[in-house]
């Protein structure tokens, strides 16, 4: 099968690396095609990031209409009704892809997001869901998206240091990324602190592998109809 | 990788159907050991059968210590904490699986399962899970779980006429069979009436083939630790 | 004051009516700019139509900086996060404003919209707003929001009609006018139905003009910041 | 138009603020009655009081017959229901008001109120109201009400401590003063934090403003019929 | 031990009925000091009703010093937190004692009340006290408080036939009696519906009794202080 | 009346105690039966000995027929519903009885038990009953269950310093003893911390009394019919 892993933002080298963790966990069988939005924000933090992105969003599925599945891969699942609405093939945000598997191993998780200000997009988005009763809490390290790219060393321990904080603070038992910059971190952080440490892209991936499986696609009749 | 799916009542029959389902689904390098509880009742209906199944299904989970993921094949999702809590690898109930694959897919959707009396066990589900607000209703038949394996047209039937009337009446988008004993008229029923009906049997097999690729199990800090 | 009222679909004769609505609330000393997207759907139903206005409706508002508040003239509330991301001055979603005010003057109140598929997203939008649970019903017309305008006796019988559904079956004690196309109808089926029935138009422009006179703005730290 | 502010307590002093509080935001064609309740208790201290005011209140709102809207002007909201079924004009509580004003112009809120014993009864309003989910917490800052009308500089010390506490420890984006005796450190407060600080007088006035000029009236079918 | 059963309105005959209906139940030991209202409405039908009855009901309250619990004889609970912050003793009101109770012996109650215009304060209550989700419906039977009083057989007519809706359509397993003026009726349903019948008067004795024997009274830290 | 008593682990020395709290409490007449599984977990600590100990519980349910109501004497409720659906008469779990007490006499309260890991047990029952809202927190003190029946002095004092911990941070009003271990301790903490104390045994005794006073048992129509 053949799935889109879109990257809503214009950054290039963050596609690259959502490419790469699509991959690592895709079935030998699957293919899986990256595509970098040609318009909007290089990075998405907060509502008007969220907002702007979608039209570049919107314009790189209809150029990919030969897939299989979609999996759009920001943590703020941007545009996720739009894209629904658009296409009759399963439509996976990689926020929402973590929170379902994370509620699948877990009785709480904790996100661990980028700023602040991106926080109240996330818990809008599991209120959303119903899986806000699962989440502990959402923690922001106030690092911004593209710093994630550059791999200081500072970066990582913030992130660290939220991980600690959340497990002694909020009973959590669970870690979810909340940023697809993060993907890369996955095993290492989960080795290192003794419980699921979860990526948005590979949840998705898979997630969009399995639905596919299952020959379902998302549902034509009510929300996302188009007539 | 290796999924046990483990039937929690004594029905083999009904394993047998189980099998099917999940290998029908199932990857080609997945191998799928289905097992029937040794104890305990014949059909769960109640909240009588899903307690007293739970003895037979855990000594079932021990008996089968070297697979990668564990499907609960029924639809109240019998033991699934006390399960989660035995092992470290993945565990879905079909249930939990099928109430997610929905989410994923439409906005609403309604359950479909056999007897009144089992309704109130998969609302306290639904609940627990979070799902709850995005399922429109759940629906009894009145079909006796065991009925459903005597192959009568009436039976059919009237599950047909359940999914029209969710259809007209709940505002719904797709379709979750609510018994794992409904598992082979997926196919049938999401053509016949043009939206996704969704077998837990299926969505927890290829749900449990993702989280072992994504190299998560089951968290053992919190509610599923054994000290 | 100043208050941008934009209507972020590119009819315009919807905006003219808008704008009568709106000005037949305003304060003399209240100047209402009346807007109207250049670019998007001609009318917006349904989630991709919400995704796609929102550039054209980001522009109409930066080509109005010198306003004292804002309004979005769409009873979807499209782009509200992003727009009072990108301003300080208060803004104000059509929908949102009846909901408010429903909520200040009965204990339940029921949504007449136009098509089936708006429902859902406005379902959310009140989940969002805590606004939900004085929501008794939203409910559906199935009458295309361009319809409105081509005043067809017809599309009011069916207004009526589910004015009246919504009295006996949901106990309702207030009607919300779900689109800015039914502006002009509130009067006329108040005094008919005996019941407050909410424009979002003029709950906009009213509120707007509170918030001001409050000396309100919107929050410029947190969700609605933009660093 | 007219508009009736009633304080629920008997103390004067209180009253002439909340009536200076009043007329700074009105419109110059609105004319403010402000009335202070004859009989009950002095201040409004916890449930207690917060019944025992009612009478007094009903029977000041049964004097002023010929008014266009009501505001209660006590944070606990006493007897709004009560009111809304007495009379057919609009009637709004200051606290309600405010929680209205601070959701349409932030995503999160704190309330700062009096009492600790004060702060259940603020809750439970949230609750019904549907506002608790846009209420980051309600802080006590343990003044009593008529301390308040003292101009201790200590007072003011108290209700900054407890503004810093919550921008530091809810992410709060906006703070409601939580009694009508805060009323006249709206501006300085909000200039001093760097957030929107809403009184709930100033809210209340405005917002019957609005629902007056939209020709909108208590329902009078349902919960507050009087037959 | 002495239990206060204070009916809240000024008509001795339901006040009759109500100490019937507590001395049926109540211990041998436990004496029942029936006390009827001084002031205020002769029945409790709406919002109005319930506000204007606290005054004489406190006064009735202050009258019995030496009481060990207080049981507020009207299925709308009226001023329980009042009452609860002038005393230490239990305080229970009939409606909250009859939700407490249906939700120990059945998944799912319904209650049959009075008026529609009741119907709402007894939702508040219910989502107060947390078991809204417990309820399925409440339902209004439309006969006056004290038409209850008359013994014509339309009334119980009337109850019967809510009863059976109630069965048919809400899936209900017990029904609560919802006012106290059906206190007598309680058997003579239950063995006709064959499924609990719930009378509030019954619940709130036996329920001071036992909060009376695990000597627990009403909190005096917090909501119900007095300092 | 005859009360069963069951203590769902084999520890006899518990039940022991158990029985001593029931005793204190119920009525002369009433004679409590105390019964202790013969089969099962010695302690119930997590999800895992909370299904385990199901088949005990129900055979020492079945071996007592003639009792008029029956008390589980685990804080986790084990076997609550099965054992609803095997009798008619009524069935109270010790923390459902004390979630129902503490909600009659206090505004929130808190929870404190043994082990961090018995914590979203207790959560989940809570949400499922409906009285989550009123539950502050629940608190772990990390005792082991059976470790309460050493009387080490180091367990007491843990105990009290969490009862501080709640008053301080979680404004509680009342506290929960969140294991039947810790029975025999109500009165004298409560005396201590000036606030309410609830043991659940002595809750549930005299809940059990009551219903039966009031001649109510278990429904059977629908969730907990047999057939």
């Amino acid at each position: 099968m053949k799935i889109l892993v879109v990257n809503p933002n214009t950054t290039a080298s963050m596609t690259n690396k959502i490419a790469r963790a699509a991959r690592a966990v895709a079935r030998p069988d699957t293919e899986i095609v990256a595509a970098t939005s040609q318009a909007g924000p290089a990075s998405i933090q907060g509502f008007l990031d969220v907002a702007t992105c979608v039209p570049g969003l919107l314009e790189e599925v209809a150029r990919h209409k030969d897939v299989d599945a979609i999996v759009i891969a920001c943590f703020d699942d941007t545009g996720l009704d739009a894209v629904r609405t658009l296409v009759s093939v399963p439509v996976l945000g990689i926020g929402e892809a973590a929170y379902h598997a994370a509620s699948m191993i877990a009785n709480k998780f904790s996100v661990i997001t980028t700023l602040s200000r991106s926080v109240p997009g996330l818990e809008n988005n599991l209120m959303r869901y119903g899986l806000a009763q699962k989440c502990a809490r959402v923690r922001a390290t106030d690092i911004p998206v593209l710093k994630l790219e550059e791999g200081d060393p500072a970066t990582l321990s913030k992130i660290r240091s939220e991980i600690s904080a959340s497990i002694a603070q909020d009973n959590t038992e669970a870690i979810v990324l909340g940023c697809a910059g993060m993907a890369d971190l996955m095993a290492q952080l989960s080795a290192e602190f003794g419980l699921p440490v979860i990526d948005g892209v590979a949840a998705g991936v898979t997630f969009a592998e399995a639905l596919v499986n299952n020959r379902l696609g998302t549902s034509k009749i009510g929300a996302y109809s188009r007539s």
